[in-house]
């Protein structure tokens, strides 16, 4: 296996230029303006069975989560949902498997307002792929790019962090039985739910978002890297699952600052919108936690409670570069 | 191996009723109101080494007909392309191959100003899969959709047919070595030209269009069941591409009738339009040719010369119904 990661592949093979007044590769969604007033927003995701998903997997939550994954694309733009194609390829018509696929993917399309209106099906002589491409509208202007936050933005993250990623190690016995804690974390891991509302609202408030997908620290660097920036997060300020409790302090840490499928958004806002971003969290009845700040600089320091600086060792997943399989 | 074929699966788990002034799955492209003016064409296809294309396929030509295929369906509704995105699995990071893709599918970009504005890759443990949503844009009720064909149209075909046919079946030793008519007829396959300028200027002339990728018949019989009318068409009018002169008979016609990977228009009109359909075609350099008319009833039947009922056997190529591997 070679080293070359993801984000390597797309940006030196097929991001180009993008033409004028069009946001290209390299964002939660692409950018193009259409309607007077309005940006259209795309996001393509590609999930392989044996890699994203395991080939056990609940059929139903795997069609929720198949979108889920994409809408939190649209979310971290701050785009709200228009529509959604589908790609599909199977090894075989198993009418039990796409039918409890289906009712997953069409309840969640449905409850998001995000009719699927394109697809294609065709066969393969290996595992499940599933490509799905979404498209939402942000207005002009609002949405929330990666390259526009500002030294001195508060950094925020929603919800709760190491839910899904501890659900992911029990579930692959990569730590002792714990029946509790995965039932107390699994639905995390399953049926993520996009912050669409949230991600809406902060469209003109905040200055950036991603959605934590791959892990904090790796997919908040993004943000980082295109803005130009570094940041101190807080260890104990952030947001933990309740799950954690108790855990060993290293296993703690990695489940928060590199867990991946948090499907949270992690966003960037001046300091005079801090009131205004806890009301709204309280509206929407999602926890929204103050858990950095962004300096001049490059790279994150994760300071501990005694300002000591956290020593970091795995930053998140990369397709490419971690071994196979690693990832449900 | 089980019977459903590749529209069946669309219909029964991912036909949903699409929302109000949307066209949602079952047409070449999905439609959505955007600008005042204009509708949102999308469409979506997945590619499966092995299944749409062989393991040692050119990667240049590859990514020139990956993207090709998807523009196809553009054309087929008559839309402009906007944009593209990409999703890719691979077994390895290939530098070679990717680069000739990504070089091939830029080129072609370019060239139909479709800018590639979002994109994803993963690794899978077997084949290539690619999938390719397109973007385009259409004036309002001017989409050439499939259902709004009319009894009494015209049907016309563009270009030629069989050309991709052949060689793919030379190009599998389905029929003798024939170096000369592999040479004339390869290009059809492997680079094949999606008919943008003319569906852009047939939209508001014409009623109704699809673009022959499984086979004339049965992509022409979408629009016959969409439209709810039969069609006679004329077998001698066919045009055939020059290299299946010679040509066993019940190959040339199965060749003309059932050959995919065409991507050439198939399109109904009122024959008030003849005359400014055969200008558009000189100005376009695209030959047109009437083959038929839509009469009432169901279904196609395929006349000879002497007005006889050409007896046709296979319709056409389907993903799920087909052997596997059938198909480059």
């Amino acid at each position: 296996m070679q080293a070359d990661g993801e984000f390597d592949l797309i940006s030196r093979y097929f991001k180009k230029p993008a033409p004028a007044r069009m946001l290209g590769v390299g964002d939660d969604c692409a950018l193009m303006p259409l309607s007077p007033g309005y940006e259209l927003a795309i996001s393509t995701d590609m999930l392989v069975e044996g890699r994203h998903f395991l080939p056990d997997a609940d059929p139903e939550s795997l069609g929720h989560k198949a979108l889920a994954v994409n809408l939190s694309d649209l979310a971290a733009m701050g785009a709200r949902p228009l529509a959604c194609t589908l790609a599909l390829s199977l090894p075989a018509v198993d009418h039990a498997w796409l039918a409890g696929f289906s009712s997953g993917f069409h309840a969640l399309a449905r409850e998001s307002g995000c009719p699927l209106v394109g697809g294609d099906t065709t066969r393969s002589d290996t595992g499940v792929v599933l490509s799905i491409t979404v498209l939402g509208e942000v207005r002009r202007s609002h949405a929330l790019r990666r390259d526009a936050a500002r030294v001195g933005d508060d950094v925020w993250v929603s919800g709760t962090l190491g839910a899904a990623d501890l659900a992911l190690r029990l579930t692959l016995g990569r730590l002792p039985p714990d029946p509790e804690r995965l039932r107390a974390t699994l639905p995390a891991l399953d049926r993520p739910v996009p912050r669409l509302g949230l991600g809406r609202y902060l469209a003109g408030v905040a200055n950036a978002a991603v959605d934590v997908s791959d892990g904090l620290l790796q997919d908040f660097s993004h943000i980082l890297q295109a803005s130009r920036c570094g940041a101190d997060l807080w260890l104990d300020a952030l947001p933990a699952h309740p799950a954690l409790a108790g855990l060993d302090e290293a296993l703690r840490r990695e489940a928060l600052l590199s867990g991946g499928d948090a499907y949270e958004l992690c966003f960037t806002a001046q300091p005079q919108w801090r009131e205004q971003i806890q009301v709204l969290g309280s509206q929407l009845e999602v926890p929204v936690t103050r858990v950095g700040t962004l300096v001049r600089g490059t790279g994150v320091r994760v300071l501990d409670g005694a300002g000591g600086i956290v020593p970091v060792v795995r930053q998140g997943f990369d397709h490419f570069s971690a071994p196979h399989g690693a990832r449900a």
